[in-house]
């Protein structure tokens, strides 16, 4: 027996993994659930900003390698054989050829007592052994190493005299090392590498271990460490060819056993999403156990290649095969013998046939993974017709394959010669849809999957459900609190827009005598016509009427809306934006700026723009008599072009560009607007829930939309879903006695019962300190989440023309070179490649890039994307220089 | 002890229930999970068949009371208390006031050596006894009976010599009834009816129990059986103050045990969606344990109010409560002695506390159900902005509250003085977007919750993730195959059909050179006009450039569509309608019709229609000229006003009013604009999978579009998604070097993964002959699903002017009297009233009125709606009469 100390630098220093573990890209949030447990973690969350001040590099991210199958065993309970299982595919695959087999423990309690790291290495020993003593070829390297332990187990397995030296939160590196040899001579040598990453003394839950021992470690240690193990498991000292290699990790009781933080292992190991196996009951009762246990996985978005499970003599695997369909096999062991004596080892070599079976079903779900990984560009390329894309600019190798997503971050895969896959920040949150954290996400997931099995969907008009009521319940005490009395739901932007623009022109009517026109005079219809009046820059979405309430550009060309006309007067507004650390105001040609002072036009802090004082200053004045010129001029030129609408993006202009529009400038426009009784549409697609830093941009405004929309972020990002909110004026604009007095605009899954049901549990989510630690305690306003200092730095950049940061968006436009057009959008690309080097997941808005995070992100997080930014811009800045 | 034989008729007879699921409407596909029990299963459904020439009438569908609590005891796994906590319950229950507590046992194996239900009759007995020894006011009547049995059950109860009279599969009329008396004079009685609906003689799983015994019994039976028992049971002699009565039902094993015929117990029991208390596990390993069971039910719609569970000092609550975030309140019971001679008498009454707090969180979650469903209507007309609703009209009382969706039907909450819970058949398939049985609605939730947990949603252009990409391979196999070689996802028909008119215009401009014009001459822009080419009465969306695509009606004067000018050019188009029992074709004026023979215009059989020998008729060449000449005339007329794009619905025009067009116009149609390569779109939005029984309405037409759009039952009829499918010549149309040349049309949500995942799932289930039993061996073709004799007797019926029946629809115009206009509306309204009251939920159209199932949907079921509709026709008939 060889029992030693190890200092074998290949092995993970913990040390290291846990001083690494502050910069780490994996959501804390991760451990949300646990509220009881607050206090320890705002502990370690305190820590943890103490460390994130240096970056970790793109290639300390967590990375998954995919060069050789890896796999959890998962089970349907506490002792129903995971070890065993192991084992015996560990014996499996090391005596089919010579190869490595890498087996993983990340969390042991009960030891020493207990190690089932210990068990393999032993049992597989045994069984090598007798192999050999029956004339078979085979040469074996066995070890098993403990990296962690509670201070307690420590103690137990290195007598009492082990003094703890490098601790952390109650966690020793124990070093623990132990090796075995089989030898027959002549042939190649397999590896067996047992490792158990965490180890408590207690033989209860890792949870309970971990608080009576006082040796915490959280989630995003344990998924470091063994990203580190698997990655150093598979390199090993020399290259060896696909497939004689094998990584198995084994969880720590059921699927849903709680961590050491107190995060269930399915949810602790879900940044990993590595397929697995599940070890069901073959017990009565186990069929509902097993299936139970399974469907937990499914819904944290694993998936699992095989169930297996000892025999009771039940035949539950008839039920379970049909639970199934036959999508998943199910394998049946013989039953174990009870008697404390048996050694097992027969059984293992009774059982040799199920676990060849059960290993190639694994070999080859695992070569199945990889070629459809790999094969997934060229299939997209081929088939897909994405929207915004030039098909032709888009070669294969630049196509992102994401194969998961976990809260804030994709998990992207990364092929050519040794393929793995990797984390990306999502910074566009998917065209300004994301909010969850990985924990809202798993929250999401159980109500769709209620909310599917409950309603599916059902027809709304004349209908009442639940979750179609609490979503326009809150919508109306949230974004519509004030003044929005009615919710009419709709797909998406565009539908909601459409639908607004109907609303607004049927009110306008209503008001200026125009229906009454018609009833009177049918010729009428013909010669009036309603316009909105909008800003440049705007955008609304790109269904035909969506497309008239905005101003011509590239994008409304015959080529492209071949009905459009622009049905609209569309004036510029001036801007804000922070450059050199300065925030200033920029006007549009036509606005008089040479007789404004200085602190007209330039902030100290964002917070000054937003200031209801500047209501009293000149420009408040300039801007309303420009306003009126305008209007007036229209009026005058257009005839019976009435404007029977005025629809703002409220402070950010988003698809435009980000622009940040002057909020006193929006604010005077819609007070104009209010006197002219012409109705006022927010367009806040965009700007709702909490992307501006609060619930509704027109908080921000300081005034208030007879209509407004929403969309994007409103399920909290996970499926489409509009709503167009409305005053009791606008609405009875549609009361009368006949249907066709109604608003006859629906889509067949209005007020749909999966969108409502994400929609009301992400609005509570977002507003509520409890679930969203960036929420401050009267739930209206985030906490800043970009770190100024960098923003300012950012902003004095000579690259750099203009930062808007506010809320969840940090938008950066790149200075054009005079000399050079398309420069910047050159400069903005190359930022962007380098940007998802990095982990960051951008894209471009022409010559403009951005970061965006959801309403809950760490702002430790944002400042981490931003530290990678600013790098990349010295960078590239250096080398254009 | 009182044994005696019981023919109380107060007791639902077994017999009755039997013949009567015969004609159920719950669907029988919630069996299909159970693969391997097909050929059991298909016993069933042929006697089932011979039932079903009866129709059940609407007081004998599935009522769930509403009037007294009834609750479902689940539990995490098997032997973990749950009768323990039923009696708990019983005994906190009836000895706070004078009340009545039905215990009901639907599964009971093991038996009559274990009888749960004996065991609460027994416990209460003592329990009580004693409390009336303590000198406690207290009078019980208790009883427990055994309804039915497998005959080995039967006779190890009641004595070799039993001799089974009433037997069906091997179930035996029991009528065992047993009754205790507990008094204490001058106090008010309280009663506790303890029932076992179905025991079987082995302590294995029921569809063990079921198989080895013979003693079978469908899901169905079940379900019924148990709803009679608790309709009786809160019905009771006498009339009582609401809270009075108290129900339970108690599961066997755990949650997902299989019941008799192998359907997982949550899914047996899923059309009564009673709220649900969880027993759960304090054990080690209890954690996981509980908290998959509970996601098991949460995966199946149902309501849990309580979590509670038995003591082993492990602390499992805290975990629990954490996960539970506080919303769900978990209760701990002490410790239960193990001594089997420990008759648990003191462990009751020290529980007593936890019982009480139980039964108080129970009595409490559903007063407030009770109250949220009442309050619905009223809130719902107060909020919502319905579509297509004129609120004026709608009147608390007429408002349908939806509590959830199983399969075809609703679960409806019908208030007023007795409240309860029915089944309403969904007959407008809510828009025609549903699909699912309550089979594929399991399947379909747990996949939502898998896509949700594994993607939420991640950006779509230049990414590729599996759902997006499995999702758009099966479409271009299936509805495209042949001719489609590009998916382009968008988020509903309406979006579809814009982003399908972008494409077709586009085309067109290369092949006619248009684009080259704007190269040369910038002016042409302004003078070219595209429009479509469409059909009148087609429909294609409310959006406004979907509007600009169908011809001028009332819905798209000023009022509805500020901005409809309708830029097409419109033909009546000729249809096909079944009356008096034969198909007749109908010209539209300005078709010659006078020399045309009989069988030209009149079929004795749909398929008929479809032949494609038709096309040798001289109909096909009237056809032809009529829209070559039409053709001419518009160019002759409009000038720059080119034709750029043909939009038809294929065979039947949806919304327009389930107008079937005769296949061979719309044929002779496709082949004119192709040979004059005006690009052709097929709208099969509302016609897609499956609708008119093939997987795509083109296969029916005989020819292929350019562009095809596609939405509604595309997922199963779960979320909105939509595809336009387009030919390679059509996506070649935007390569380029310029971006700008690209299809600049997008949503937020584009090739979304929920929607993707419905989609995938749904298509390949609706196609694949073992998961649905209507399509044929090669999935190519539905069987008939409307009894065509019944569909005859309709067509013949005075008050119906045509019958269409095609697919999953079966439409019916009610015949407007010349002399009193809005006649058949008005008769549409009271015949959809009716049906509604027998529990089918239809929509009207106008004056058309329609029968719209799944592609699912058994012939069975099918039928009774036609049988039901027959019938309210020839009621209304008599009194109108």
């Amino acid at each position: 027996m060889n029992l030693r100390r190890n200092s074998n630098s290949s092995l993970p220093h913990p040390k290291k993994a846990v001083s690494k573990f502050a910069s780490t890209m994996l959501p804390l949030s991760l451990l949300r659930h646990d509220l009881l447990l607050r206090r320890r973690l705002l502990y370690l969350l305190h820590h943890r900003s103490t460390f994130s001040t240096t970056t970790r590099s793109a290639s300390s991210a967590l990375r998954i390698p995919l060069s050789h199958p890896a796999y959890i065993v998962w089970s349907a309970n506490t002792s129903l054989g995971k070890t065993v299982v192991s084992t015996g595919l560990a014996y499996s695959f090391l005596i089919s050829s010579p190869s490595k087999f890498l087996y993983l423990k990340p969390l042991q309690t009960g030891f020493p007592s207990d190690s089932d790291s210990r068990f393999v290495l032993s049992k597989i020993s045994t069984l090598c052994s007798r192999r050999c003593e029956e004339g078979h070829s085979l040469s074996l390297l066995a070890s098993n190493s403990v990296l962690r332990s509670s201070v307690s187990a420590a103690k137990s397995l290195l007598g009492s005299g082990f003094e703890p030296k490098k601790c952390e939160y109650g966690l020793c590196d124990l070093e623990f090392y132990h090796e075995k040899r089989v030898v027959n001579e002549g042939s190649k040598t397999s590896e067996l590498v047992c490792q158990t990453l965490y180890a408590w003394e207690e033989a209860v839950s890792p949870h309970l271990a971990a608080e009576r021992e006082a040796g915490l470690v959280e989630d995003v240690a344990v998924v470091d460490m063994l990203g580190k193990c698997l990655n150093i498991g598979f390199e090993g000292d020399a290259p060896r060819e696909r497939m004689g290699v094998f990584g198995l990790i084994e969880t720590a009781g059921g699927v849903a056993s709680p961590g050491p933080s107190g995060s269930l292992q399915c949810d602790l190991y879900r940044p990993l999403r590595l397929p697995g196996i599940l070890v069901g009951d073959g017990r009565l009762g186990g069929i509902s156990a097993t299936i139970s246990a399974y469907e937990s996985l499914k819904l944290r978005g694993y998936d699992v290649v095989a169930v297996v499970f000892e025999d009771h003599g039940l035949a539950n695997e008839t039920p379970l095969m049909l639970y199934l369909r036959d999508r998943v096999p199910v394998l049946v062991l013989p039953t174990i013998p009870q008697d404390p004596s048996n050694d097992l080892i027969q059984w293992f070599v009774d059982s040799g046939d199920v676990f060849n079976s059960l290993k190639e079903i694994m070999l080859s779900a695992y070569s199945e993974r990889i070629k459809k990984l790999n094969s997934m560009p060229k299939k997209a390329g081929d088939i897909f017709w994405w929207p915004f894309t030039q098909h032709k600019l888009i070669l294969e190798e630049t196509v992102t394959v994401i194969d998961s997503r976990c809260g804030e971050n994709f998990a992207v895969f990364k092929g050519q010669s040794n393929e793995f896959i990797t984390q990306q920040f999502d910074a566009c949150a998917s065209w300004w849809t994301q909010g969850p954290d990985a924990a809202l996400q798993t929250e999401l997931a159980r109500d769709m999957g209620y909310a599917a099995a409950r309603f599916g969907h059902v027809m709304f008009p004349e209908n009442v459900y639940e979750p179609a009521l609490e979503c326009a319940e809150i919508l109306l005490d949230s974004v519509g609190k004030g003044w929005a009395s009615r919710a009419y739901f709709s797909d998406n932007g565009s539908t909601a827009i459409e639908i607004a623009l109907k609303m607004a022109f049927r009110r306008y009517s209503c008001d200026h005598g125009i229906l009454q026109d018609f009833h009177e005079n049918n010729t009428t219809e013909r010669r009036i016509e309603l316009m909105v009046l909008a800003l440049r820059g705007s955008y609304h979405g790109d269904t035909l009427g969506a497309m008239e309430a905005q101003a011509p550009s590239s994008y409304t060309g015959f080529l492209q809306q071949p009905w459009y006309t622009g049905r609209g007067l569309f004036l510029d507004p001036p801007t804000v934006f922070m450059s050199d650390s300065m925030w200033n105001l920029s006007l549009p040609r036509g606005l008089p700026s040479n007789f404004l002072k200085l602190e007209d036009t330039s902030f100290r802090s964002r917070d000054e723009i937003f200031d209801r004082r500047r209501d009293q200053t000149d420009i408040a004045g300039i801007y309303s008599l420009h306003i009126k010129q305008q209007l007036l001029r229209h009026s005058e030129m257009e005839g019976l072009n009435y404007i029977g609408a005025l629809i703002i993006e409220p402070v950010i202009q988003g698809a435009g560009g980000m622009h940040m529009v002057d909020p006193l400038f929006q604010r005077v426009l819609v007070n104009e607007c209010r006197s002219l009784k012409i109705p006022i549409i927010f367009d806040e697609v965009f700007t709702g829930f909490w992307r501006l830093g609060v619930e509704t941009a027109a908080k921000l405004l300081g005034c208030l939309p007879d209509i407004a929309c929403f969309g994007k972020l409103m399920t909290g990002g996970i499926l489409p879903l509009a709503a167009t909110l409305a005053t009791d004026t606008v609405f009875d604009s549609f009361i009368g006695d006949s249907k066709l007095k109604a608003l006859l605009h629906g889509h067949s899954y209005s007020g749909h019962a999966m969108g409502c049901t994400a929609a009301a549990a992400s609005m509570k989510w977002f507003g509520n300190p409890q679930t969203n630690p960036n929420v401050n305690s009267e739930g209206r306003l985030l906490r800043e989440l970009w770190d100024m200092e960098l923003v300012q730095q950012i902003s004095s950049h000579p690259s750099v023309k203009r930062v808007v940061a506010l809320g969840t968006l940090c938008a950066i436009e790149l200075r054009a070179d005079g000399s050079n057009v398309g420069y910047a959008s050159l400069y903005a690309g190359a930022l962007i490649q380098k940007l998802r080097e990095d982990g960051v997941y951008l894209r471009p808005l022409g010559n403009v890039i951005y970061l965006m995070c959801g309403p809950c992100t760490l702002p430790e997080i944002c400042r981490e994307q931003l530290i990678k930014l600013r790098r990349r811009l010295e960078e590239l800045n250096q080398v254009s220089e």
